[in-house]
């Protein structure tokens, strides 16, 4: 793939090449940290991030940043050194997204719900050669730090009481605000590191470019209408592919960042309405929270807000309730591993002449590439081939595109594996319909064959979510004399409704669903789920192997 | 500017660079054709593309590139061959826009507006190894090619009548709709070439590359706030730099482009009206005619419709009434060397405590840069350094960044001059206010700019040299409230002759020139020159407001 042009040895340059080669007026490397800058220039004097009392400026925002780099530019900090951070969704977060790669390091934002050890080894493995803490996870920082023979510089935003650490603000009032910072020499060099929790092994650290994270800000921004007048609310974590790459894609559109320390239903509906918040990502639990959240803490708006939702597809209930009260839910579908946000389930011209429960069911589905994404296919394990467009056969789905991680840090076999051929294999399983929509079956694992019949447990899972007494649904194998397999269910209820007796569950799924994928054992009770919420399936497992 | 990253000679690779290269996975060449793709897979059954009673699918506008482009790939037409194209704003303009770039081809639109000399100028400067002609403008083809020794390959849109042409249709008809275009090997590559009229020679080429065009749509779109539910009206004739990029941006957001022939008020306000357009684009004159419609003519609208403004600054009187009937306003600043707008004067938070008079002066300026534009600057033409930020200092506005043109083909001495020491120079002449907005004060190339087209004053002086009566002419701006601005045209007559009328002497224009470049006022008398001769340029342009 040459960026150069080059006349042909011995040849003289095509009209059309030559004099017309890069210069520095008409060439720049891509980086997100342009945005900011641009955004400072541009309107300095609008508000970039508020939290609570706070209102931090473009202006002020660059000028923080460009503070921070400096004060870490003279602690040696410099091209593709490792910048760690613990931290919520704060305003030193957003300056993180913006400073660190100002110097030409790399971030390494860490998942504030990870144990020390795990902490530990992601400082380890990164080579962090600072750690940037905030006071409410100092505790977490210490115990890490406590593991590690070399502990890196840490930096501590707030009173964190780390035995010597700096303060961040030191850092602010220490700092240049005219740093003069150049951009990476070449758009390639890499941006960001993040961990990302794996079904088996260590932590894998996937690595994103500038230019990578440039493109995902403007694909996020065009797909899902960030504009100057719009305000993102963080519900999402940015510690999760970088906030799914929203701190740049916000900055990019001239967005206004609202900070969220604590997720909770009242703060929500008061920010959304004191800020006329427009936009939110979140995963499910997020719209969950939101809709089955108490009158009191409900507030009324007069604004449209728009909610990407990730993670697992929304119910019709958390659809149809969310609706209602004035949110409009569009589903997405990515990993680390595409920073965040790869497909988007968009509406189709004929959604307009569907049933609101046949609407629903299309907007679970994971949709289709956003702007800037080159491609998303669906691949047939035994040829390679692409599967037909019939909304039925199953393959793997696959991404390629600019907005593809570059690799995992320090592991070429898994690099070489995920991202072989072509393309970047997600490892999910999936239908692709007509209309270009993806849809995931299921993860490769998930699978449930019973008496030679495929079930898809997310199918089931989805069914079980309509229950009026089920929260959070999982559908695993058990392993079966007669049928080889069988679906076992482990449901967590709502709080408060009464836990239904297993013949009424499987009564339910009768009703739903063909008879092979209904549960043969339904099992109540809280689920076991990792630091991000996901659901340990590989626990459940192991039960139904022992129910067996 | 190194795209590869290569580990230092002797050293091994850097952790963040070993095993992290480029692959097909995660690395593409950026290109707008691109963008067409995605869209056919992700909502082909979206309308890309109204004119009248046709209406084109996503699906379609994709199927018919593809066989245009192997079509012409089949005829010879390769990697930087030249297509050149004189239509309106017709689908098969839009088009040819993702077509000859699939192919790696240059696309070369030509104004219509010109005469035939100079479309014959362009057609041999430009190289162009193919003519598509729209059947309203066979007769301007027929004499440009009549000048032509060795003219190039002629298809015909519609019914044109030049002999030897191909049928567009039979492009369509013998294409294969599977065509597998690969996009450009490097996103550095050419992709259009726009001839602008300069002030003195002949014109110049600008070319565009895949990647500026690209990032230019994303930039517009995000700036605009085009999204897949944007009816994108053009009023704007498609030739003036490739649209300002909007055949690629409204693809790149999934909008619908709705086509117009003839730019006429009744029309314009039927098709907002019935497609429920939400953007436009056009020049003060288009702004004009809406503003001074005629009742019959109005029709209301619920929606509200986006105006960006180009060429010269809206007056109050035009952006109050429009204001009134729905549309908002943006004035946008550009040229055809910046791929269309570069910076948009974009609303300030203190806009909201001023005096609609006060407002109006404001959305005047042209603004701050674009996300995708990394800088714009105002320069003391003295000490290269940028003026201060105080709204009084004048110095020349000035561009940089991957929006900005290649170069001009086959012009290294003006590419050079044009883009050196990091910037485009624009050869404007303006202000720089503390808010970041840059404002216009003079032009220091002489252009006047009537009704969207640039018109070089010293090529009108060239003609009016030629009467036999004048011995000095000096043409100069004068604002007009429908053109923005006209050429008025001062003329000092031989000793002895008879000094023609107004009439006369516009008659003679309109033999040597195209339509628009005509002055239309004339004026005889002395000439005010400075002590060594020179015409004192400011004290006509003087004159001539008060005349206005």
């Amino acid at each position: 793939m040459p960026d150069t042009e080059t006349p042909p040895e011995g040849g003289a340059a095509h009209r059309f090449e030559a004099g017309l080669e890069k210069r520095a007026a008409n060439y720049v490397p891509l980086t997100p940290v342009s945005f900011l800058a641009r955004g400072a220039s541009a309107f300095g004097a609008r508000i970039a991030v508020i939290d609570g009392e706070r209102r931090i400026t473009y202006a002020s925002l660059y000028d923080r940043c460009r503070r921070v780099a400096s004060s870490l530019s003279a602690r040696g900090v410099g091209r593709l050194d490792t910048v760690a951070i613990l931290a919520s969704n704060s305003p030193e977060m957003v300056e993180a997204h913006f400073a660190v790669p100002m110097l030409g390091a790399v971030l390494n934002p860490l998942n504030t719900r990870l144990d020390p050890a795990t902490i530990a080894f992601s400082l380890r493995h990164g080579g962090a050669q600072v750690l940037i803490v905030e006071a409410a996870h100092a505790g977490l920082a210490a115990r890490a730090l406590g593991e590690m023979a070399e502990p890196p510089l840490v930096v501590a935003i707030g009173d964190g009481g780390i035995a010597g650490s700096l303060p961040y603000e030191g850092l602010i009032a220490d700092g240049d605000p005219a740093h003069a910072w150049t951009g990476p020499g070449d758009e390639w060099q890499s941006l960001c590191l993040l961990y990302t929790s794996g079904t088996t092994g260590d932590p894998k650290g996937a690595v994103y470019s500038h230019r990578g994270a440039y493109l995902q800000a403007l694909g996020n921004a065009v797909t899902f209408g960030l504009s100057g007048e719009s305000a993102y609310l963080w519900t999402l974590p940015m510690f999760h592919c970088s906030g799914w790459s929203y701190p740049w894609a916000c900055v990019a559109a001239g967005a206004t960042q609202v900070c969220l320390r604590k997720v909770e239903p009242g703060e929500i509906f008061r920010l959304i309405a004191e800020h006329r918040v427009t936009h939110l990502c979140g995963a499910p639990i997020v719209l969950s929270m939101i809709a089955h959240a108490a009158p009191q803490e409900r507030r009324s708006f007069p604004q449209a807000v728009r909610v990407a939702v990730g993670g697992a597809a929304p119910s019709s209930t958390i659809i149809r309730t969310m609706e209602e009260m004035g949110f409009r839910i569009t589903h997405l579908y990515g990993a680390t591993e595409s920073y965040g946000p790869a497909t988007a389930c968009l509406a189709q011209p004929d959604w307009a002449a569907l049933s609101d429960e046949a609407r629903y069911q299309r907007m679970a589905r994971q949709g289709v590439a956003l702007a800037t994404l080159d491609a998303v296919t669906v691949t047939d394990p035994e040829t390679g081939e692409p599967v037909p467009q019939d909304g039925s056969r199953i393959g793997e789905i696959r991404l390629r595109g600019n907005t593809i991680m570059k690799g995992y840090l320090g592991n070429p076999d898994a690099t070489g594996r995920t991202l072989a051929d072509g393309w970047y294999a997600t490892g999910d399983l999936g239908v692709w319909h007509p209309d270009g929509a993806v849809e995931i079956k299921d993860r490769s694992k998930d699978i449930i064959i019973s008496g030679g019949e495929n079930i898809s447990s997310l199918e089931v899972e989805e069914v079980l979510m309509r229950h009026p007494a089920v929260m959070f649904a999982a559908v695993v194998s058990r392993p079966d004399a007669t049928w080889g397999e069988t679906p076992c269910a482990f449901l967590e209820t709502k709080p408060g409704a009464d836990v239904p007796s297993q013949d009424e569950v499987i009564a339910f799924c009768r009703e739903h669903m063909a008879r092979f994928k209904v549960p043969k054992t339904v099992v109540c009770g809280p689920l076991p789920k990792t630091s991000t919420g996901k659901i340990q399936k590989f626990v459940l497992r192991d039960r139904a192997r022992e129910l067996a």
